[in-house]
């Protein structure tokens, strides 16, 4: 491994990071909260200083392990400069809270500690939200898209971090990648503040939830979150807005180029909507009792199997009072999650259909041993490789839900908290079920527990490749 | 498809069942329970008159296809033909009950939907015992032993037949590997029969709880089970006994051959008495302040993971009243399951070892892309099929759990409840947690669901593929 390149790397990352947090300083300052001003300002000089520091080590080109081990110490280092205005900010017990609270912002996880967001102040409410649509696109494809950097380095950050396996594909030239990637997702975050502000959102309030809904992520901006503003209206339009950050960002490039029909055939996207129709339908029917009329219940449903499905974790419902089969559906979209190149987070359509069609392909094989056949989508053959890495992950998924559900029961929980917690942090959703229910938060983990939880919300967020290298680096120095 | 080959060895199986049916008839007779006489004595007359009508159709060689069609389809058919005498006694509310019961025997699954089965004549409860016996090694592996086969035909049967992913190298030629695998599986449980004797178990109850060990099963023959003898030194004999039947039987037949050393050093044996030591140690330490001594909670724990870890299910404890760590812990161990090649059924431990390998693999061709190292288990390179076939096992188990867990949610209950009861099913343990935990039955759930149940029993003990070739077939016989 290249030290010097890793380290260099971290500083540019970590620059980057200083710059982005000038924007909550300002609004602090918008806000007079001028202690929060303070905070910001320190930690900001203090990472400039270090980030300089590093920038000076000269490195040379990168390879694909480097690649990996950047990206996951890359997480690690803006996590805990992240925590750190949070932390002096008071609002938390200990750092631990703050810590697992930006790294739940970073991951767009939205799982909180907080039980009312509502008493941190107006910058730092701010930079939490802004932690989702930062982290949602990736902080490293930001990178790449402003600092000069060789193309075949770029390739190997930008597929450690961008989630799903057919990531990387888009345009060969990766730098212009990132930038009709960020250039997609800045227009349609900044369409959707126009619309909840056209709905009659205060604009303060919308642009925290136009962040929080583009990156998936969830955070609220007080204890009623999206209760507050009473309207139907932006129920829906932030329901429509998730929909649409779940979908593959391929499929908005293609729009772009003209290949419109292309675009809506594209085969994930309509396994995508054929799961959000289905689940939408089947919850709408079964909470019609409860809810009293087709329209409510056909709102409500829609807005929270789209909040779940695409891990953003919003919930405009109390949906652990719902009937059984309703809180289970919801788990079930919690495991499958939203397309891949999405920023969405959970196991992905694709990997679900890759996964599905070896299947099929393995019991064809069984019936006919001589009969080989490749497994396509979209009309293309999946690489052997990619169909591999489909397959391990599903197994190391399936481990290390087990094992963490085991280390989270020390702590006395049930069973459907410990379930439901571990797969909400780990495909990056928020609410759980149970103790860890919607209108609940993470609080009732004692602090190591809430440490391995962000683990998991990084480890699920860099898709488990990259955490693992990096813990396995120093096995493979020798 | 060869309709005509399977017809005639479906014919056969029949007939293996009907001679079977005559040893729980005879015991019927001895206890003088004539009305049960009967019902065994009219299923053994019908069954036998279908079967040589079935054997006159004359059939052709096998080809892996057929033998996955004929594995799925005998063990529906025993089922079908098993489940005739329960219903006749009269004990179940309707049919899907007795065929869950007897599915639940021949998987040796365990699961029961009988709050007391002393109700039952000695004759079917012995009957429901020995399905345990019969469906531990396996239906057609009998079949292979007793009749006469081409040796390329019974090895497509028994792959598909015997659990793990190793199966079926023991012996090149099948029809002696069929025989001693019975053979050494015999020899155990009579050892086992007389050891519980000479604890002081009446003849009977050492008979019916012998085969309900050696198959891993899980039947009792009252609501108290094993409380009934009050003694510790059956619960311990009867422990070890679990774990004994839990090995591969590769290991008894090398240690028959003379390489005890090869025995011993085997890899998965050793991960599997690993991973008991360290879950009875935990356990213990969790439970020792609910208990008070030391020796009882070291009983309790090493009886409980004995039984659920090797899928059998007597319960000697509440442990649905155990601390969260513990309950979680077992139901870990019930997703791991026992060793390849053993009458026991779950995830097995070799594919754990070798799913771990796989992505320990990856992960150093993540750091470096050119390396290429071929996974070994006990020294010996692992097929790229038997790999795949683990890995694609691996993600069709999650997707039907899932699944199977999301349509047990109709019935409105708890998630713990659905969750446990599709893994006690799906790994063939026989007890869940919650509404199905061990003081409890599955008569809590709908005749659909119960169907379900039985299905999932089938298609974990045949390890899917089965189960999915034979629903697969008219699709591909175009």
């Amino acid at each position: 491994m290249n030290k010097k390149t890793v380290i260099n790397n971290l500083g540019k990352i970590m620059l980057v990071e200083a710059v982005f947090m000038i924007v909550p300083m300002l609004v602090a300052l918008f806000y007079r909260e001028f202690t929060d001003v303070l905070y910001f300002g320190g930690t900001i000089a203090a990472t400039t200083l270090i980030s300089l520091l590093f920038i000076r080590v000269k490195g040379s080109a990168l390879n694909s392990r480097d690649g990996y081990v950047i990206v996951a110490s890359a997480w690690l280092v803006i996590s805990v400069i992240g925590a750190v205005p949070l932390y002096l900010s008071g609002a938390f017990k200990d750092y631990v809270g703050a810590l697992f609270e930006i790294i739940s912002g970073f991951t767009t996880t939205g799982a909180s500690v907080m039980a009312e967001p509502g008493v941190l102040g107006h910058g730092m409410q701010f930079f939490r939200c802004f932690s989702h649509w930062i982290g949602g696109m990736g902080v490293l494809v930001f990178v790449l898209m402003i600092l000069p950097m060789e193309n075949d380095s770029s390739m190997h950050l930008i597929r450690a971090e961008v989630p799903g396996p057919t990531a990387g594909k888009l345009v060969p030239r990766m730098k212009s990648t990132s930038r009709i990637l960020y250039g997609i997702y800045t227009v349609l975050t900044l369409s959707l503040v126009a619309v909840l502000k056209i709905l009659g959102m205060p604009l303060y309030d919308a642009f925290c939830y136009s962040f929080a809904t583009a990156g998936t992520g969830g955070f609220g901006i007080c204890s009623e979150a999206l209760g507050k503003y009473n309207s139907n209206a932006i129920e829906i339009a932030i329901g429509i807005g998730m929909l649409l950050f779940g979908i593959n960002f391929n499929v908005y490039y293609m729009i772009l180029l003209g290949k419109v029909k292309d675009a809506l055939t594209n085969e994930e996207l309509r396994v995508y909507f054929g799961i959000i129709t289905f689940a939408v339908v089947s919850i709408c029917i079964n909470i019609y009792h409860t809810v009293g009329s087709v329209g409510d219940a056909l709102r409500l449903s829609f807005f929270q199997v789209s909040s779940i499905m695409t891990t953003t974790g919003f919930s405009t419902a109390d949906f652990a009072a719902w009937p059984q089969f309703s809180q289970h559906m919801l788990v079930f979209l919690m495991i499958v999650g939203a397309c891949a190149g999405s920023t969405a987070g959970g196991f992905k359509v694709s990997r679900i259909i890759i996964l599905w069609k070896s299947f099929i392909s393995e019991i064809k094989r069984a019936i006919n041993p001589k009969q080989m056949m490749p497994i396509r989508v979209n009309g293309s053959v999946v690489e052997n490789k990619t169909l591999q890495s489909a397959k391990v992950y599903c197994a190391v998924y399936f481990i290390v839900v087990c094992l963490s559900v085991l280390l989270l029961s020390l702590n006395g929980l049930d069973f459907t908290t410990n379930v439901s917690a571990v797969l909400a942090c780990f495909n990056n959703i928020g609410p759980g079920l149970s103790l860890v229910g919607p209108t609940a938060n993470y609080s009732v983990y004692s602090a190591p527990s809430q440490l391995l939880l962000s683990l998991l919300m990084l480890t699920g967020r860099l898709e488990i490749f990259p955490m693992f290298c990096l813990f396995a680096k120093s096995a493979h120095d020798r």
